[in-house]
């Protein structure tokens, strides 16, 4: 059966494409999670791609991608930097997951320099635009 | 047409009024709704006042006035000083945004010295009760 | 009529007795509201025992407990942490109120040891597994 | 009898409207206090409107309003970051104050977003221009 | 044969009930030992109750409990903040061992906030007066 | 010939008596003044008192200090905490030099536990109130 | 009855006079004893003058000042900047002190900047020598 | 004509596959190298792979690539945390860049969370293994 | 027409020569006046040479030598430390200017190692005594 | 005659070889002090071998040497890192000193690598074991 | 004979005016070589210009300085910040030293505002461009 | 046969003896390989002792003592405070390695009291001079 991956994007997300192109370029969210379901195609991997602006509804994901997939991509933009709830739910159902950033967050605020989740991710990928969804789902490939 | 302003107020302040009114005085938000919406007729602007507790609702709200509102005000309460998802939200839709704080939060906790989102704010007002609100309506109002 | 007490557990207790057992004991949420519920029969106590991932809703309990209960036990988890909006919903309601942590908070990650919820509870106890809770619960009966 | 508002300007604000219009607007010192003088004298107030580059001449003008105004606007420019002595001269006469800046002191530089005076203010706006002196006049003419 | 329990208090412990009774209550010492010797009997435990301002007396009676006591419940008052060497020597006897506070050192002067006791302790409990003891040896009990 | 001591008071001492007189007391800058002058005369000490609220005048009095005095006094207020420059005309001059403070000002805001001046004071008196002058003068007396 | 002043040596002191001369004078620990008698004498004050190594018996000393002495003079050397026992032995007996240095430790190692004991002192003397113990006696025979 | 990529790698990354498995993984530097290769064979890419324990001649082969390759994969190893000559190097070449990490260095020690590189690379990927380089060349591959 | 250098120095710099010569050389000010009048003579400049020691004063000298000089050089002595008035002051005027210090900051008290001028001056001398000046002068020189 | 060394011991380390042998090593204090004897019957040196809890004791100690000792071997144990009084009594007595830790205090928690003795010592060893010890005595044996 | 100078000039700069001109200027490191040389012959200096890319090759020139060279310029580039060789490199020969940095280092990164070489320098010129070098003759010139 | 020990120092140790014998001692770095070698022929260890400037040399011979040695001595001088990559070469080699620094580095600059060595070394000794080398020699001897 194919193995199972949930991606999770976090706030402001949906607004990606139509706003601060300079920053998060072009694409909207739509276009990614279509990228996402070809290359999960190529890959023979099954995608779940969501977006949530709620911190307790991402937690509640995660909690639940516990019990019914085998790995985790997350972008979890702003709440990287302030979510300790995200951080102890990617640990307590410690699936292998990556984290993605579109932008390269260490060139931009220092607030945005620490992540809460890469201490519980296996990987981090960053300032690869909409690659780095891509790439993440090859590295998920080759470990499962 | 009337310009259209969204009044956003986060946690806790739909207790206003009820407690602690030494801190931040009698009027309850209902009060303070009234008051906005007469001092809207008075500068012909069209006021849309909420108050939620849930982060993921005021960053919603935010993504929502990028597409139907001109200017926002907003009282971010407790979040100010936790939330970089509404900080995100606020500079993604780039309107002109006034933050308003009821209390002086310079002469408060520590914690409340710094707010995530003075730093995408067109302009704060704080320390001078419910009318920091009808100051910001006409701040706006000249601005638009 | 026996005084009520709500019990509120924060963001991922619902994984208890699943996951990081080393960390947080065997014992299922459930199993602790259980004792909690026994132990409140025993001291003539009535028990409200919730769970959320979702901080806006801990908020709103926090403040529907100001109008209909006389104590709050509540375990914030990540909340502790990050949480200005906890803190001040606490403040505001203004009833007597145990902070419990089933692991001692000192002994984990830097983040972990400093909690806002902390300065407005009347007491704290931590470390001491689900026994936090019933010895929360005798604190409160002997006060209330 | 008409209530007295001292306005204090401090150091380089001489230099508006001819230098870095980016940041500051391109209003002179002179066009803000007409500006003050109408909106004084619609509000039915008394405006005493000043400007010094020294420290010592801004603390004896705050002592001297303790004994003949009512309340005090103050831009304390480049001495808010750095000047004790006059948080000490606002304290000691305990006149009603607001504390105006006209750009967003929060997105310049760090040792801008701490302001001595506003933990002696009553309240404080900033980021709207030539608008929060005339605010503030509002503020203090419902105060008073 | 019974559990034996030693209670050790730290500086300033023996003033307890004729000085800042604001802070720490009204009850002295002697009635917060009678306190421990009643649940002590009640709960089977032997209990020996100690005071001393000699940070070295308290290093030694820990190590004697090594010996002959089952856990320790420690008030460490000011050593809290400032012994490394209560904490080497409870880390040394590795008794299971309950940290007190009577009141809640998390609204109190900064220093207070942390304990280097509480990095050795199983668990930790403040702000809930002389009852802290007798949840300590509550709990103390249940684990024996 | 009588020493010469030259006795200087910093920025909002003038407002001494009818400002704050619970941190500061009751007494007038005047009446210190003649304390200091009465001491003076018991000592066989010239004095010299002054007041001023420029950093820059108090800097030149110390350069004249160091021309037609013996010893300095020197309460700088506000300025104790920020001056550099009275810092350095202090060590230039480098006369024996108290520094006095009416309150204890370790006991106020953390801003001003630190004193640029006691880097090059001989001693330093705080929280005596109008004594901490005369004493000044006892210990300039002995060792002069 | 002549009023009883407890003067309290810390840790070192009994070297006095007999090492470091460059930072504390050549005067012995019983000189100033001598001199402190004397001024009492003078002063109409009862003098008891003592010294020690241990934190714990300064802490019990000050506890007993709380019975039978009417203010307390205290150089706690190397304990000012480490003793969180004595700050609360003296903020509980709650007597008028005075903290006395023989140098001037703002001139010190940073870590002797800061002093646990100022917090509750009356008042702080440093940096006079010897001198600072019989400036402390005038002041506090003044205010008794 | 292939694009060139030049992939550097910094110290004891020679010793690779040979100590410290349980972080770094067991492949050789060697196999890495062929993996790369391997890749770039695949990608129609050019790849020049190297190493040096010498932070100057890492320099020196980014300033060369500045005249001959299309772009950089660099695993700068302990050089990421220290060398501001490596960033000015990067950034002076200005080609696309992307930083490399075999292990998650958020998960190590505090000094290892910050690098220099990051700052000027395009992007980063960490945790992956050696899967991170062909990652990176897939990167490339796109967006030359 | 001969270019006009606004040469400007701080507080206590009038006192050269005469004390400290340790640290700041043996040359009186009036020595440096004439060193540069000469310098001015050789290079075709028009030299004006002050010194203040009032903070206000150095920031209207400034804000004069927007509208009557091509260039400035400032030692801003005690004030390079503290003043962000004459940093705004240079700022707004925007003439090229070197900052000059007699001694080399760097090797002095860590209060003396960051100048809030050196963030708006085109460039910075140190530690070359008097020489500094003339350095300066012609660095401008050439740039005019 | 022999030289004398007085080998004093800090807290806890009576308990040696009974607790935590894995950070401390299997020797008993008593097999280290018949270690040194044995190593200063070799090198002729007297040995003095000294162990207490208390900080007052060792600090008298320090200052008994002053009088009848050589030099010190001092393991402070835990009062490394937080006694002052230690650090002056040893400045005091300006005797040679070696201080010795048995376990590397740089690879543990971050507050044992600071000592406060380290900064009055000859030298320091560390992580050696037993063998810092008679590697004390041996460059003890060499200098004196 | 001619005085000899060294001039030393650290990583990066042998990419002088090829890159990044907007902050470094568009002379090639050749060009400032040339002018150095010309301002050797026109002062009667000897002048010996270099540049490495290896830290550990600096330090040995500066080493060889000590023997066979009167004084030192060097610009550290990127070792400025991270190099104690360097340093320790250069208070070892102790020959007359002036560090020289083209851009003015006080308005880039935060961690270009400390150099370790400014502790050990004679002298320091910045933002100056290449004149640096030629004012730092000069200035040498007159000093030898 | 005999145990083979590495003995490597860093930079500028070449200069010793010959330069700052305050700090450092007399000895040139051949006196000491002398020492060094006598006291492994009386201890039966082979003896290879290295000097380079050169970080990434130092890098490398830790990495072939892997292959052919026993066990390592580093003084790594100014790289003890800057250079991860030795840190990370002697924990990816994992010999029994003994850190030794001539003089006490704790008496020293702020910037040398954080050795990177430190945490990897298994002991360390500082401030003994020469005779540090040899004890590190016996301590190793003893533990082969």
């Amino acid at each position: 059966m194919a193995k199972r991956i949930l991606i999770i994007n976090g706030p402001n997300l949906n607004l990606l494409g139509t706003r601060e192109p300079g920053i998060y370029g072009a694409q909207t969210l739509a276009d990614i999670g279509q990228l996402c379901a070809d290359t999960g195609t190529e890959l023979g991997l099954s995608i779940d791609f969501r977006q949530s602006n709620h911190e307790g509804e991402l937690v509640s994901w995660i909690q639940d991608a516990g019990k019914d997939a085998d790995a985790i991509i997350i972008n979890p933009a702003a709440y990287s930097h302030t979510s300790v709830a995200i951080h102890d739910a990617l640990k307590a159902v410690g699936l292998p997951t990556v984290e993605v950033h579109l932008s390269n967050i260490h060139q931009r605020e220092a607030f945005r320099h620490h992540s809460y989740v890469s201490a519980v991710a296996t990987g981090v990928i960053c300032g690869l635009g909409a690659a780095g969804y891509t790439l993440a789902l090859r590295a998920l490939a080759e470990k499962l």
